[in-house]
């Protein structure tokens, strides 16, 4: 057995006897379940429907699927072996449109691919693209303590936390992003206290974030989505750190729905906004929010919860599942390479220079 | 039988042998069932239940609930009818603290027994308060047809106009202050498509507003509270109107939670934000919003819904059910009066002059 995350951590992801272990993300806090992935479909089938979400976690996940299609061909012939994976990359890049870790993680396995001679075999190459996924997964949790560490400098004793959706452990594979800044800060010693909004609707907030947090034992405070203005109106809000989706060349943010109207009011109430996101959520290859694809999913989401419908019977429903937070709103971008204040086009370039990701 | 509005409307309340009936708000629109009032306790229960919620619509069934108390005790003493009305006054006035209607309504019904001479018999006094009462429910049908008359000219045709809650004909009497804007503007022949915010935790605009407007073939569209930001920068709302709870001296606007997020971006993407709102909403005693007391309630509401808890049990929970839009967010507020834009102290005060409404 080989866990993606110390056994003490919410485990998000897990590699159990040749197949992909997550945690049912739709029935938390209610059930702990373990959707078993078998195949790159089934994995495609989980992102979809979301068994696993957060950006990082999705890209995660994408990885092990490609790796489960591999084993599962490594005793066909190359051809069919290169047709089956084919098949795999574009199921899995089809599953959700926004995040980009999804796209990254896909890439770095294609490189896998392409570095591999062209007299390997299937179960050589199967082999490599497995320990690619542990490698992704092991980094992501690398990634996560290290923006913990930079971004714990940001939150002082004392102060009260807004974060939106679920950047945790259940985002990611583990520690968490914007969580994981949060739980640095409380490792430090520092006494912080966090106002969840509860995210409909798919309620990630106030089932996983307060989930997540109560384990922990970090005071956690539920609040619908709409009430955030007000607590800042009333001074009780010191600071609010999200997550990301996919941020552009230019520091514009996509994250959940909702990010962008809490960005709004935190300026006008002058409290900082900070996102916490690894580079594997940077994609320097779109140029503004703008462009970034928003997934709009069912409506059976927005007329109820979990099989409940309150909505009258067939009106109509957009359900965008993102919003753009444009980047003069944010305070500063949290990586695993540092605190970026006022993030721009130009520091965000400077970033992917070191390791000229790019060429 | 009489009833508060025409039988076509919605029956927010209605009086039918010697009982107020309440649609009862808390299981629309899955069931259209009535709850009945015989008592102010009664009554008052059922305003603090939210069987019957919205600023106008607490005031009638507050000045309701005063009726049926004094039919109740018209055999008794004189000492005994005083009595008993000036407990169920309390426990009216007890019932929600916000929406200032309800105070309102009970000093109309205080000013009844007040012109009665001392010797007027309890049962004079009864008839004469349940005369009240019903003219009490009547002028808030016609306060809101009239508001909709001077509201319909700041909606032009095509315009998709987002509301926050509910604030049509379950709210009032009837007719509804921002839906009844709507509804005159789509009676004078224009097309207007609304966007609902689903308004969690009770989920007014989900259950009340789409069931409202979709019964009037009024094209509705149902969003999460979190979505209305990002359909502001995508340019797919052309202006917002909302009720409001209780307005202060200066034009500060109690409304339900959130609104105050979509004020501040309805600004930002200089979207006119109109409040509709009866001069018995107008409170001219509090000079500013900071000063109206925001009612906190249970926090089942915002774990769950209808018995359904999705959160972790015991997390805790804030639940502020309204906050403060300054006057200075908003465009125009809109009365049976007319139409007053920007409004301020100096406006307002003058709404009150004709009637000298203070003296």
């Amino acid at each position: 057995m080989k866990t993606c995350a110390p056994s003490s951590m919410v485990e998000t992801l897990r590699w159990r006897e040749g197949r992909l272990e997550l945690i049912d993300q739709r029935v938390l806090p209610a059930r702990v379940e373990f959707v078993a992935c078998a195949t790159a479909d089934e994995t495609a089938r989980a992102i979809r429907d979301m068994v696993v979400r957060g950006a990082p976690a999705i890209g995660c996940a994408a990885a092990y699927g490609i790796a489960l299609e591999a084993a599962r061909l490594k005793n066909a012939t190359p051809g069919e072996f290169s047709a089956g994976l084919g098949r795999a990359f574009d199921a899995l890049a089809g599953s959700r449109p926004t995040a980009v870790n999804l796209f990254w993680a896909l890439e770095r396995m294609r490189d896998v691919i392409k570095a591999s001679s062209a007299a390997a075999r299937p179960a050589d190459i199967a082999a490599r693209l497995l320990d690619e996924a542990h490698r992704i997964a092991a980094a992501d949790v690398a990634a996560n303590r290290a923006m913990g560490g930079h971004g714990a400098a940001l939150l002082a004793d004392g102060m009260r936390v807004l974060t939106h959706c679920n950047a945790g452990a259940l985002a990611t594979a583990g520690h968490g992003t914007a969580l994981g800044v949060i739980r640095s800060a409380v490792a430090a010693g520092k006494r912080i206290s966090v106002i969840a909004g509860e995210t409909r609707p798919f309620l990630q907030g106030a089932r996983l974030t307060a989930w997540e947090l109560t384990r922990d034992g970090i005071p956690v405070t539920l609040i619908a989505d709409s009430m955030s203005g007000h607590l800042m109106s009333r001074g009780e809000i010191d600071a609010v750190i999200v997550g990301a989706d996919r941020v552009a060349a230019n520091g514009d943010v996509a994250n959940k729905i909702g990010t962008y109207m809490i960005a709004v009011l935190a300026r006008r109430h002058r409290i900082p906004f900070y996102v916490a996101a690894p580079l594997s959520t940077i994609d320097p290859r779109i140029a503004c929010g703008d462009a970034i694809p928003i997934e709009e999913r069912g409506a059976a989401e927005v007329r109820g919860h979990a099989g409940l419908e309150w909505a009258p019977a067939g009106v109509a429903v957009r359900n965008p599942a993102f919003d753009v937070t444009p980047a003069e709103l944010v305070t500063a971008l949290i990586t695993e390479m540092g605190v970026m204040r006022e993030p721009d086009r130009g520091r965000i370039a400077a970033l992917f220079k070191p390791v000229n990701r790019d060429s």
